[in-house]
């Protein structure tokens, strides 16, 4: 019933995860209202993330130079590593703006159910850059998860003997939250990580 | 914080009315991670979205051909003409496929208070085409809306005096639909137009 070529633009926005047929139509039939030379700006920046992004030479924040924006600033604090599972993570810290150290970006967490490995996380570049530099402390910003945890522990059992911290951020419950709504593991959690008020 | 390109294809995703800040993100990651030809794929089918699509000589329906699918098709009820608001409408009816008459798409709704007055919505391409054809009925489907309301009274005025019967879509209480739940306006409506049973 559709045209051809709608038809092809619908399918293609299901390309994207989260997208359904419904949600895909509407944004088609929202392309077909688009002046001409915002569709011209839409189809060349598609173009553009494609051709020219990459991962950073250093931390593998995306970039389209061969050393990203966090890895090229002099001002950031040199001698800590925040260390994350994905560049999403990053750019939360980022668009926050709390915390002013170094990154790098992991290929994801260890999760030897999905047959995800040490080796498949990119681990070895992260080890050569730390071996390399003069951190100090090793932050492990990873969720509170199974994954999480083994990473964080593979982590730390690789870097141990090394002159430096590794901590983990904390996790609990998150500022603001109704403790009726919290699940078990958080409030475990939460129990066990208590700290002594001085 | 983001690369430039990256940056663009997330203002990009925001033309689309109802997409925010966040969701294009997301798709933006996603369009990130696409195969390369599925990328190509997404941009020509766009591209050919606004090349090859307009609107059907006859009917208004969106169509690559001169003349569209449905006012091609002769085995289509012939005498019938449903009126719609937009293709959507259309689209609606032809999914659902329990309407097998022929259409007619308007440029939207009468609705003095946005100052869309009749000849904004192409009414006189609708008169011209009941005037030439050998209609029995036309159907007015529209929304129950004051927009609706308006535009159905005022075709109904100017195809006065002409041999057909001008109908129009029953509103009222949606099948399934919890009593409790219902609006005044659509429950009075419901009154209103109740039917006598046989």
């Amino acid at each position: 019933m559709y045209p051809d070529s709608l038809k092809r633009l619908i399918d293609s926005f299901q390309y994207i995860p989260g997208v359904g047929r419904k949600t895909a139509e509407r944004y088609a039939f929202a392309i077909m209202d688009l002046p001409e030379e915002r569709l011209r700006f839409f189809q060349e920046s598609m173009e553009d993330v494609k051709q020219k992004i990459h991962t950073c030479a250093i931390c593998n924040n995306l970039t389209e130079e061969e050393v990203c924006y966090v890895c090229s600033d002099p001002l950031r604090n040199q001698e800590i590593l925040c260390v994350v599972e994905d560049v999403k993570s990053l750019f939360l810290f980022e668009r926050l703006g709390i915390y002013h150290g170094l990154y790098h970006v992991l290929n994801g967490l260890i999760s030897p159910l999905d047959g995800i490995n040490p080796e498949d996380i990119q681990l070895d570049k992260l080890l050569d850059r730390i071996r390399a530099g003069h951190f100090k402390e090793i932050i492990l910003a990873f969720k509170p998860s199974v994954e999480g945890e083994t990473t964080a522990l593979y982590i730390k059992r690789i870097l141990d003997g090394m002159p430096l911290t590794v901590s983990r951020i904390a996790s609990g419950i998150p500022i603001g939250a109704d403790m009726e709504y919290m699940d078990a593991m958080t409030l475990e959690r939460a129990l066990a990580d208590r700290k002594n008020l001085e």
